[in-house]
This record gives C-alpha cells, sequence and structure tokens, in this order.
C-alpha cells in the first residue's frame, strides 16, 4: 500500500515532510478550492480539545461568546485607514447574490443581482463588532464588554500551506472596550499570557511573548503583543497575537460612553486570537520522521489498545481484556480507542498509530492475557528512557494518567531544550548575524535602534524580521548596547528569526 | 427607561412581540448587514446549550465532526439538475478577492482580481462534501461513513426574520455514506429520531414527525423526513429534516466503492440539519406575553438568586447567603447566577429575568435570611400551581433540581395540550378546511391523493402546505378516505398548515 511508504525525513525536505504528516495522519485534506482545506474528523477532533481548552480559559477570566456576521460592509473595513490598507489584497468581495443561465447551458451571476455595495468576507471583525458594541454601550456600568467569538475567516493568500496558511480558516477572535487606557492594556497583556499558558501546559509548545515592532503590528493596533514559538526547520511561527487598539476603531465606529465622572469618552478596545495555525505548530513542533506526536492533554486517544490475537480462542480472551482495560481507564478519565479492525496486522496498526500520534500503545496478546500483564509503549521518549515496558496489568491501569502527565511534561521539555539550543543570545556583529539566518537559523536575540531602515535591511538580506521585542523574562542579562545592523545604541533588544 | 415598557401581546400582534422578545431578551440583534444577525452573549449561551446537546447525541450514534471549505466552486452546485434549481436564486456569489482604489477616494473591486470562476457561500454542502467523501472511500471497509459539520449557512433571503430566516445561519449538516439503500434509509430515519428526542426532550417543543410532499422535499433528495412543531400563533415551524439522497449526489461526484461481494457501486448518502432557527422555535413555543420563557435543560441560568437588601449590615448577611445558596446548588450540577447589581431596584431585576426566561428565582432579603428560608418564584406555572413558594432553605436547597425537571415536564405538556387543542383531524370537507386555514389556523388532518394540483390548490387558496405525511403513531385512527380538495380516493393521510 501506498500508505506504508515511509515519510520523507525532517532533514531531507522538511517542508514535504509537513504535508506528509499532516494529509497521512488525516488531518486535513486539500480541497477543490484554491488555498481551502478539509479538516477531517481526527484533525478536528484535536481542534476541539484545543477549542474547548481555551473556551474554559476565556470563560474563565470573564468572557462571554457571541456571534457577528459573516459579511462586512466594504464601507466599514475602509473606514480606519491602516486597517483596509492591510487587508485590501486578501478579501474576498461578493458582488451578487443570484446565478441565472448564461445562454451557453451554464450559470453566471445575474447582473440585476449585482449588490450596490460589495460585501467583504471577514478577514476579521473588528469593524462589525464595534459597530455592535456602539449600539450597546451606553455608560461605564456597561464595561468592561468582554466578548469572544468562534469563527471562519477568509484571507486570499497567494501562497497557502495546509493549516500554516490558508485562503479560509477557523480562529477565535476576542473583542473588548474599557473605560480606561490601562484596563484595554492590561486585558492585551493578560489575553496574551492566556495564549501563553494554553501554548505550554497544553500544547507542550514554548513560546517568547513580546511586542511587536510597528512594522509588524496589526492594522490599526497601538500595539501588538505575540507568541512566537520556534519550529523544528528553525522558523517561527507567530502562534497568537494580542492587540492594544487604543481609541483608533472606538472614533470610527462612534463607540462612546458617559464616564463614571459624567463626561464622555471613546472605549479603549482590544482583540486577540489564535487559529487553526496551532494545529500547523503542534506537528511542527513535535512530529518526527515516524510521523505526528500529540501531547495528551489534546491528543483525540490518548491510548490505543493493539488487541493481538491468532485464533478465534485468543481472539476472545483479548478482546475481552482489551474491553476492560479501556472501561477501567475511561473510568479514570482517559481517552481510550480500542482498535478492533480485523483486516489488518498488529504491525500495520502500530504504524498507524504512531503515524498519528497517539501518546501510548497498550499491546495486549494471549501471553499478555496469562501473565495479567501489560505492554506500554510511548510514542515519545525522553533521552535514556525505554520506550517500551511490560508491567503488570494493575501497575499498568494505576499508573497510565501519570505516565500521560509524565510524557506532557517531557514533551515541553524536550521542546524548550531544541527552543533554547537553537537560540543565540548577544549577536553584536552583522556578518555573525547574518551567517546563523542564512545557516542554520533559528531565534537571535540582538541589540536594535529602533529604526525601521534597519529591520528592512535585515529582511532584505535574509529574510528575517523581528518577531518580538521580548518582555522581560526572556531579555538577555547582558544585551548588546548596540544596534546588530547599523552600530548606532540599542534602544531595546530584538529576537529576529526567518518566519512562516 | 424605555426598556421597562411592556411588551406587545401576543394576541394583538404576534409578529411584533416575536422580535421585541428576541431583541428586549437580547438574544440577537439586527446589522448593518441585510438579512444578517448578530447573535448576542445570552443568545449565543442559548444556541451553546443546544449545540452541545445535539453533538453529545451525534457522537453517541457514531458520528464525527469535521470541516469543509466555505466556499463552493459554482460548477459543483450545478452538477445536480434539481440542487442547483432550488438553490440559485439566493445564492452569495465571490466574485473578486481585491480592492483597489477607485480614483473618487473610494474603493472597489480590482477588475484583475476577478476569479474564472465564481465561488458560492455555501447554502449547504453536499456537493462539497461528496466530493471529499469520493477521496476517501474506496471500498465498503471504508463505509459507512458518518460525517457532521458545525458551520455558518448563506441564503439570501429576501424576507427576513431574526432566527427564523436571516441571510446566514449557524447550524449542523450531518452527510453520511452508506454500501446499501436500507442503511441510508434507516440512518435518515434515525436522525429524524435524534432531532424529534432533542426538540422533546430538551426544547420542551413537541413535534409530528413525517415525510414531506415531492414538491416539499429537499432539492436532489430522494426522500425528505422532517420534525413540524405548532408555534402559539398556530403556524408551523419545520424544525429540522433529514433527508434520503440515494444515489443522486453520488452519482455525480463519483463517489463509488468496492462492494463486499467484488462489484462495484456508488454510495447511498443521507444529510440532515437543524440550525439557529430553533431558537426562533423555542421562543414561539414557550414565549408569553412577560417574554421569553427558556426549559430548564436549555437555560443559560436555570437560576438567578435576586438579593434584597436596604442597607450595608442587610447587605453583607443577604450577600453571603446567596453566595452560599449559589455554590451549594452549583455543586448540585445547577447552574446559578447571583445578580449582585447596585444599580437596579430588585423589582427591576425580577421583570429582566422574566423577559430573559429564566425557569426560576430565588429572592432573598433579610427576613428569610433570619427565617432560614427562601422564596422560590417560577417562571412558568401549570395550571392550579403555585408560581410562588417560601420554603425552609435546607428544603429549598435539596429539591430545586427536582423543581427544575419538573418546570421541564410542565413546559411540554403545556405545549402538547396547546398543539393538541389546535390540531383538527378528520377534515373532509374543503369549506371546513379553509374556514380553519383562514380562521384560527392550526394542524389540520385530511385525506391527500398526492395529486400535486391540489397541493397547489390549497397553497393559491389558503397559503397552507403540506408539512408532512405523518409517521404512523401520528396518523389518525379514522383518516378521511377522500381527498379533501378533489374529492377523490385519498392515497395517504396529510397533515397542513401555514408556515413559516
Amino acid at each position: 500500500m501506498a500508505d506504508e511508504k515511509a515519510l520523507t525525513g525532517r532533514a531531507e525536505d522538511f517542508s514535504a515532510w509537513y504535508n506528509e504528516v499532516v494529509l497521512r495522519a488525516e488531518l486535513a485534506d486539500y480541497s477543490p478550492v484554491r488555498g481551502c482545506m478539509v479538516i477531517r474528523p481526527y484533525g478536528y477532533a484535536l481542534w476541539e480539545n484545543m477549542h474547548q481548552a481555551l473556551d474554559d480559559m476565556f470563560k474563565a477570566t470573564g468572557h462571554q461568546n457571541a456571534y457577528f456576521p459573516l459579511f462586512i460592509p466594504l464601507s466599514f473595513i475602509a473606514r480606519e485607514a491602516k486597517h483596509v490598507e492591510g487587508f485590501a489584497k486578501e478579501m474576498a468581495l461578493v458582488t451578487h447574490t443570484r446565478l441565472v443561465a448564461d445562454g451557453k447551458g451554464g450559470l453566471t451571476p445575474d447582473p440585476d443581482s449585482a449588490l450596490e455595495e460589495p460585501l467583504v468576507v471577514r478577514p476579521t471583525s473588528e469593524t462589525i463588532i464595534y459597530d455592535a458594541f456602539a449600539k450597546w454601550v451606553q455608560s461605564y456600568r456597561d464595561l468592561p464588554l468582554l466578548i469572544n467569538q468562534w469563527a471562519n475567516i477568509v484571507r486570499w493568500e497567494m501562497r497557502t500551506r495546509l493549516f500554516l496558511r490558508t485562503a479560509e480558516f477557523l480562529w477565535q477572535e476576542g473583542h473588548t472596550a474599557h473605560a480606561h487606557a490601562d484596563e484595554a492594556e492590561a486585558e492585551a497583556v493578560r489575553m496574551l499570557g492566556v495564549y501563553r499558558t494554553f501554548m505550554e501546559e497544553w500544547m507542550a509548545m514554548p513560546v517568547i511573548t513580546g511586542r511587536k515592532s510597528e512594522s509588524e503590528k496589526f492594522p490599526g493596533a497601538e500595539h501588538t503583543y505575540a507568541c512566537e514559538a520556534l519550529m523544528q526547520d528553525n522558523k517561527a511561527l507567530q502562534a497568537g497575537t494580542s492587540h492594544n487598539l487604543g481609541q483608533n476603531f472606538a472614533r470610527q465606529f462612534d463607540l462612546r460612553f458617559q464616564t463614571e465622572e459624567g463626561g464622555e469618552d471613546y472605549a479603549w478596545n482590544t482583540s486577540w486570537g489564535v487559529s487553526t495555525r496551532l494545529v500547523g505548530g503542534l506537528v511542527m513542533t513535535h512530529g518526527d520522521d515516524a510521523g505526528l506526536a500529540i501531547p495528551p492533554r489534546l491528543a483525540p486517544h490518548q491510548v490505543v489498545v493493539v488487541p493481538i490475537h491468532r485464533n478465534d480462542d485468543d481472539r476472545a480472551a483479548v478482546m475481552g481484556k482489551a474491553d476492560h482495560v479501556a472501561a477501567t481507564l475511561r473510568a479514570a478519565g482517559v481517552r481510550v480507542h480500542v482498535d478492533a479492525r480485523d483486516n489488518m496486522t498488529p504491525g500495520a496498526k502500530f504504524y498507524e498509530w504512531e503515524r498519528k500520534g497517539v501518546p501510548m500503545r497498550l499491546e495486549i496478546g494471549p501471553k499478555d492475557v496469562a501473565k495479567e500483564q501489560l505492554v506500554l509503549v510511548r510514542r515519545v521518549v525522553a533521552e535514556g528512557a525505554d520506550r517500551k515496558a511490560f508491567l503488570p496489568e494493575s501497575e499498568a491501569l494505576a499508573t497510565i494518567p501519570e505516565r500521560l502527565a509524565g510524557i506532557q511534561a517531557d514533551m515541553l521539555a524536550s521542546a524548550l531544550a531544541r527552543r533554547d539550543a537553537n537560540t543565540h543570545r548577544g549577536v553584536a556583529d552583522y556578518d555573525a548575524f547574518r551567517e546563523i539566518m542564512e545557516g542554520p537559523g533559528g531565534f537571535v536575540f540582538t541589540g536594535w535602534c529602533g529604526e525601521p531602515s534597519c529591520e528592512e535591511k535585515v529582511k532584505d538580506d535574509t529574510k528575517a524580521t523581528i518577531r518580538v521585542l521580548p518582555d522581560e523574562e526572556f531579555r538577555s542579562p547582558d544585551a548588546p548596547q548596540r544596534c546588530v545592523v547599523c552600530g548606532k545604541p540599542a534602544t531595546v533588544e530584538a529576537v529576529w528569526a526567518r518566519a512562516y
């Protein structure tokens, strides 16, 4: 079978490896619509787990979900000058609402159904949401307004990659309004922290947080904060962003309120989002040459049970044991799948579940039933640890939840060690900087004078960009005091990388 | 405050009443995009509860979620002749992907970005989904394929109503493929049953199930089954449909498979869906002149606690009790909201929560704290029962879960009694039929010859349509033997009503 062919190795062609993992783990598939993807059940189950964990965190921080229209009047998008400039080149535009026969046996948009004003398929929803907020908010008592939306988004990208950059993607977008500037700032920072927690504790994907430079911030924002992760090809992935929008949108959408002091002011907004791109980040953080590896907390199946039997007697005993084991683990809150397919060898099943990244496999054969033991096989193994363990059944069942937690911790530690091994601090010389960027890549910390021209030069020379001006805990104790490009005094430390 | 004004009465103007309930319960709001709505947090929380209950039922019957593109190539939609005919007049069409300056200071679709083939914003996803299935299914071993999608849908309706008929709405669409015709038929019927269970047990909304006549079936289906509910204005609401698609789409999308016998066949498909329209159905089933009434199983807040205090001493004692009561109920699995706002009178809060349909209110004042009692007030009251009860606190807390279950049961019983009181069976005379349709309305059961011409005549004369050819359990023991319109022998019993 074509499917039994080994994957392309990461070292050989990382990009080909990525596509193969996504397709062969059945996370997603190409679609007949350019740049759009089909999210297959296994990939969607992973996204549902992400969705649920994030949604719980948003609700725990006081946010409520709502839903706003898919279509945005063109005039709305155009109202905030930088906003429309940022999105004008990648918008799907609805212009007609009816089909008629084209006279050649086909169908064509009915000219009589042309809309007076084209509608934009939302590339993001600031404009339509703040227009609604303006109706709902009268007084400071109506603030803060803390809203989140789970939605599909369209940006007509020219070069697309499954999950990483698609014309349509799924995301959440938080939108909040506050009575004071400092509350909006605190909210933007708080939600960046929620994202970081999710990425580290659920995805086992370490991130550097910080502020974007002016040239990289969201069109219409005052400040943009981001979580940046380092993929195994040493390119950065912007995994989530949080924007302090100031009063920029409030002014354009007349989002005013009566202040506690009796005056009137425009509200202060934030917006923040993560998307199905996170699935791509997870693949490129943890996958290996055998395929996908999913951290246990997000895995659709945390444990897969593979029964092994050669005859009907064995079959009954083994299947009975498999069902018992699965029931016991489910009662302990573990997500278990019993692979009872009878048209595949156990070996083929092992390969399939490894490719699909299931954290733990239990093999149960007649001998295991007789010995009351289980064979545990981990998908990923910490350095020096054993991949396979033969354990008394009762011990295995009692310890699997903590073993899964151990795998989760190992995956974060391993990703963190890789990230740190590929992070270069104190780079003060531009030739050395270029050598890293054009060679191994990774995160490079330098001094920066703050001038866009130096940023531009680095981009032209190396394709690298400033990923973030890092938050304090990520800054170097001995950061270079001069700009790596022009040599003038540095105003800030910057983290550079080539990025997705 | 404008909000304190009483609602229009149902008897006075049902349609105005409906809109006011939806707006003033803050379920939804109008949007600046014609025919689209904003689902506000309270309405979305209700939809989330519906979503969760349905999703659990779909998963329990073996279905998996996935996600398919928002855009469908025009050529796909056109492939199934009846399908395109059914949707051609209400499609949002994406024709361009970029904006340029229009030379007058504005923006306009860039002619250079015109798509070769327009894209249709999905009005339903049969075509794009069966195209994907064709790639995934090779053998009978890949069947059945049981998929569901939660998605937004666009149909460019001319006359829109919040939740009931909007240009964009949210829904789920199940799509399945089977190796045998009878399995597809069984699936279509099974999912109709799931819908009925949800509508009765969760929404407390009784429905009649049955098959649609040829003229009312889904464009491209062999058979369409539906759940029909009777609203308080005696108009029917089609609340959910389930379609046996036969091999119609499989043939057009080359969805073939190797049969177990070694031959080849096209797969047999079903599709089935319910939408945010259900929220409108819930409003029109249970609402009254005081506003919305939500069945406890779906209510975002099942119980609202209103603390009543006049001074700071009272306040501390009352709030302490309110928090204790809320914590105790939450621990028992009850969704409780404590309304601690200090800028509203208790009376204003009572009205607001009644308008928002919260099933039960607990009033706690200083006297109640002293007496260790709670005041329970039900939103809806069964005939002859008390609306208000003064109970010892411990008894109240212990019995609230069963009281909520009682309210749920009462709401179903009451809706059922109303439905039955407005159902007319054995109507054999066309004048009598017209008198009902043009007068009180309701469900009318008659004999029908099966001819579309009689259906057409009824529609022209009375605007009523055949809602379903009812399933056996809904049929009349002594159904008329002649067609109510033409007097020829009846081939079937039909349920007629004017409908949303």
